[in-house]
């Protein structure tokens, strides 16, 4: 809603949300589609979309004007019939929808954006889909994935073992793209033993923009479940900033690493399974060191100990912080490095050792874990007098080559299984789903 | 030393350190240099120096035997003469020692690193520098990196005005890689107005290792320091795996994103300023929007409140972690994808919203600043409800590029300056360092 200002003012010229009009304030003019006001934003500005597809606020002042140039043509959406048919020839596969933009169709007059979740929406929207893959699919939640919480993986991972059970080839999970990578690597811990693809997709840019991703990470993602023969969790988004392929990344070993690019996600010490060609719906296998599609029953590892916490080391970190961690019942540092946090074997007078804080963490049956603040590269806990210091009092991680957002992930399940130091060590570094990856020789 | 069992052993057998030596152990065969135990090291295994470079610990059991090969030779340095002549011809850089293994000389017979800073040393271990400039050197101090501390950056910019004071043409210095990049945006914010180059480098691998990249960043930064109208501050590192050339970076642009390779530092969000080609020292500019060396005064800002947290946003925080983190005076999250963190507009169940927590913060005078935990991109906190409702209640940092790293360390200066909200706002928001980088269309 628009302030009553505002309001008034567009009651008094019979504009309505969807004209196209212009707006003048002292010397400049813009034009474009008067949007609906969203909900938390400033009432007292107008909003429109620009020919451009980006939306500009501007502030409702004594000298704006507005007029319209042309009146808005609602689209009334003809949904398709529900329930296409089934194609004997080709693969089912299942779109689950957790979220994000990827999955919605835009309203061009209003700018409205309506989630589309439903297999006619889908197909009324991506039809490319259909010459694809059968296509089933249903709605989980609708979240922002900045609010996905670790119960929200286990909820998705029971659906995806559903889906299974009720016999499709292959799973395409839409999700936001904030913590896509954090859901991605859950799931390959939780879901053991896959028979058929599980893919995560994403939209880095939403679908009323001209830059949109949606339609070519969702067509290849759904090429992947259906035809591919990697039957593990992976993350199927943009390899470059055309439109020319995706990559389909390991779940263990990808990071969204940029805000906005389209090729945001990146895998990480690994290269990606594949790369899936869009003109031509291709795939191109870059590993070969996957399980493959065949039947077998999955296994579901759904327990986690969320309280955990993912730590930074930095110059000038204070041990109290350290200490002041104690009522978690695990901590990861993202250590500077090779795994590396402020020791001061030499004494200096200025820097303030985290050891002992770490090491009454340790001793209070806290297991620590290190993983890289560089994000590329490996532990390696032996090489620096500061590394050595933190192997000796327990710290794990060392020759580990997860990223960040996976050992926290791995770290939940492995204080839900046990709450021993030394099983947990065990289990953090032993490779379960590929967050390790072999020592390569550089 | 070893334990009192090996040292025993070897001096029945009459090997020394820095023999050349063979143990088995069982089946197996180990053929090495034998090496002096390391200060914290287990102290009943045999470490061994591989012909590969490597070092190794071999358990000292019941069945491990070992034998000499043949005797070390050990080496004495011959150190050069000091003071070396000044060229009257060449710029004078100034080489200041912050640690880490860039300057260091190896005994190759024992495998003992030695520190080497006095300008005789350097010219010894590096003879091209004497080809390039005059060459001064100082030990300022000698620190593991992951031991620096924000009181050292204090410590090296009074430094560097002093050196500057004294009529140098470019400075260098030495600095281990861990925290480099700390130091670097550090310095970027205390030297403003700087008249010469002031160069960071350091050394992904120690000159114990033929692959050290020691010799080509050192000259590299020599070459930058004497020869570069750059007069920023910046970090000189290997641009390759090869040995071909070093970027110069921007100082607040520049991060650690590798824990081993030698092309661990990269640029983000912006090009390097330029490369230097090892082989005949040329200097290739990538960009021109750099303050010229000139004749003119540096100006010292070296205050800094370094009271101050750096935290990851990620699935399952807890609000409560948010609010332990009252006694700082400023705090930088990484927040996922444009800078969000849980804010749960829609109510779910599962997901606990950071959002009271941080307007509470924000209310008892601590500035919440966001930074990309994707690293690369620029925030934008008009987009999502998420990131909107951040920007409603006062968090800092719509709009920026800056890494998590440079915003921790810009907190701390503008903390120092003021505890004014606005003011602190205002001076985060300002560029004042290249740290935030004008908007590039995508």
């Amino acid at each position: 809603m628009y302030s009553h200002e505002i309001e008034s003012l567009l009651k008094s010229k019979k504009i309505r949300i969807g004209d196209k009009v212009l707006i003048t304030r002292g010397k400049s003019e813009y034009a474009g589609i008067l949007m609906p006001r969203i909900k938390l934003g400033d009432m007292s500005s107008l909003v429109i979309k620009l020919p451009n597809g980006y939306n500009i606020g501007i502030k409702h002042e004594k000298d704006t004007k507005i007029r319209r140039l042309e009146p808005g043509r609602p689209i009334r959406f003809k949904p398709a019939e529900d329930a296409p048919r089934k194609d004997p020839e080709k693969h089912t596969v299942s779109i689950l929808g957790c979220g994000g933009t990827i999955a919605s169709r835009v309203e061009y007059t209003t700018g409205a954006v309506y989630p589309a979740f439903s297999p006619a929406d889908l197909l009324l929207s991506f039809p490319e889909l259909a010459d694809i893959a059968n296509i089933k699919s249903r709605k989980l939640f609708d979240l922002l994935s900045e609010d996905m919480a670790p119960e929200h993986w286990k909820s998705i991972a029971q659906e995806v073992v559903k889906e299974m059970q009720s016999g499709v080839d292959g799973i395409v999970l839409m999700h936001g793209t904030d913590t896509l990578h954090y859901t991605a690597a859950a799931l390959s811990f939780m879901l053991r033993d896959l028979p058929v693809p599980v893919v995560l997709v994403g939209a880095q840019r939403s679908s009323d923009r001209g830059s949109s991703d949606n339609l070519v990470n969702l067509v290849s993602a759904v090429v992947a479940a259906a035809q591919s023969s990697v039957a593990e969790v992976t993350v199927c988004m943009h390899g470059s900033m055309s439109d020319d392929f995706c990559y389909l990344h390991q779940a263990t070993k990808v990071r969204k690493l940029h805000s906005s690019r389209r090729d945001a996600f990146q895998s990480v010490n690994v290269k990606p399974y594949a790369k899936i060609f869009y003109p031509d719906k291709k795939i191109e296998y870059l590993r070969n060191d996957y399980r493959i599609r065949e039947k077998r029953t999955v296994k579901l590892d759904d327990k986690l100990d969320t309280n955990v916490a993912l730590v930074y080391a930095y110059p000038g970190i204070k041990p109290e912080f350290i200490q002041s961690l104690r009522n978690f019942d695990g901590i990861v540092i993202a250590g500077t490095g090779l795994g590396h946090v402020p020791t001061n074997p030499t004494g200096d007078k200025f820097t303030q050792s985290l050891l002992p804080a770490i090491r009454n963490l340790i001793h209070s049956n806290i297991p620590v874990v290190v993983a890289p603040q560089t994000i590329y590269g490996r532990l390696d806990l032996n090489v620096y007098e500061s590394g050595r210091m933190l192997n000796e009092i327990g710290v794990i991680g060392d020759g580990c080559d997860w990223t960040p957002e996976t050992c926290l992930v791995k770290l939940m399940l492995a204080l839900a299984k046990s709450k021993d130091m030394g099983k947990i060590r065990e289990f953090m570094l032993t490779n379960i789903a590929g967050e390790i990856s072999d020592r390569t020789v550089i």
